[in-house]
């Protein structure tokens, strides 16, 4: 059965409120409470997690600890992933210092940049090696994931070294999307900071008293 | 009507994605086309347009100029929003850089810092205020949104500073739910950088092979 992408997306919404829970030192939470963190309805989290099978008796609330380990091992499947960062400009380097990253078991290992001043240097302890390096580091490493924080005019440049590598996955901040053929090859999820700014003017312009 | 979040939030995508294929000199784009850069099906992009009224005939495809232009409208609703960053470390500073905001027509004017060894100093141009002077500057300013990049232990001395302010909106980039007062009555979006890697990492393992 195909999991609709707007199913997994709130999974993961989910996920990372529950963790929040589990800090707060919380136990139990029912759907009518997760929803009202998650803008959505008690309805849309059990039809979204009756996907994944039985979590929990009707009434009785959700078990945090629980729940966040299933959902967990649905979304992310093995404990550590090695993570690398192409462009090491600013967003770059603020997200190689990005500690949510490494609580949640994403691990970045290193940076790549066609800047020879930058190349050899170190953010946050990792090493800023040369692009041209890319899929010889990355397979030696061990990094499947790239989240990709390059200026837009370079993306041509850099989309034929990403696909000669084995990486498996992009975050793609640029705002501009990777070609199809890169995109058939590696599984890519576009982060557009600027959408976000549409969406809350639109929510600030609706927004219901309450 | 109200208009589900779910069908803002993919307007918004379409949005991003027309403006790069009018960027690209492309004039008209089929529902068919648009699902295949968005994610989603050609009915669900038909569907959501429908909550606006009509686009364009059957068969004929939109018109990307018109499409787009529609679009910016109804989430945008003003040409210029004036922004804020909260937190001047190295996210809030990368951010601070990041021309796709201010092409959209979101600007941003100001940061805001404890640091005294910030407060005074410019990133990109835009003065570091101190953080006490918020209300204050904001009003003078005409500042509407702030993105919040603060580490997640200042949340507690932020949230009372940001509640005395006349502000709409906030961009959360902190990985916690500022608490419920806040919330009902400034809009909140969380940007959850940690939920992308769930995502992809669910989405690399359940990729089909095409």
């Amino acid at each position: 059965m195909e999991i609709p992408f707007a199913t997994i997306e709130r999974i993961s919404t989910y996920l990372r409120c529950l963790k929040r829970l589990k800090e707060k030192g919380i136990k139990k939470v029912s759907s009518r409470e997760l929803s009202g963190f998650t803008k959505t309805t008690p309805e849309q989290i059990r039809k979204d997690l009756s996907y994944f099978g039985r979590f929990g008796k009707t009434g009785a609330g959700y078990d945090v600890s629980i729940l966040t380990r299933k959902l967990e091992r649905i979304l992310k499947h093995k404990k550590i992933w090695n993570v690398c960062i192409i462009g090491a400009g600013s967003l770059g380097s603020a997200l190689a210092k990005y500690n949510a990253f490494k609580t949640e078991g994403y691990d970045i290992v290193a940076l790549f940049d066609n800047d020879p001043q930058k190349i050899g240097n170190n953010i946050g302890g990792k090493e800023i090696y040369s692009i041209e390096s890319f899929p010889e580091i990355t397979e030696k490493i061990g990094i499947e994931i790239a989240i990709l924080t390059v200026p837009q005019e370079a993306i041509e440049e850099i989309e034929p070294i990403i696909s000669k590598s084995k990486i498996r996955g992009i975050i793609n901040f640029v705002p501009q999307l990777l070609n199809i053929k890169t995109r058939r090859k590696i599984t890519t999820l576009d982060v557009d900071l600027a959408q976000k700014m549409y969406i809350l003017s639109y929510l600030i312009k609706n927004k219901k008293e309450e």
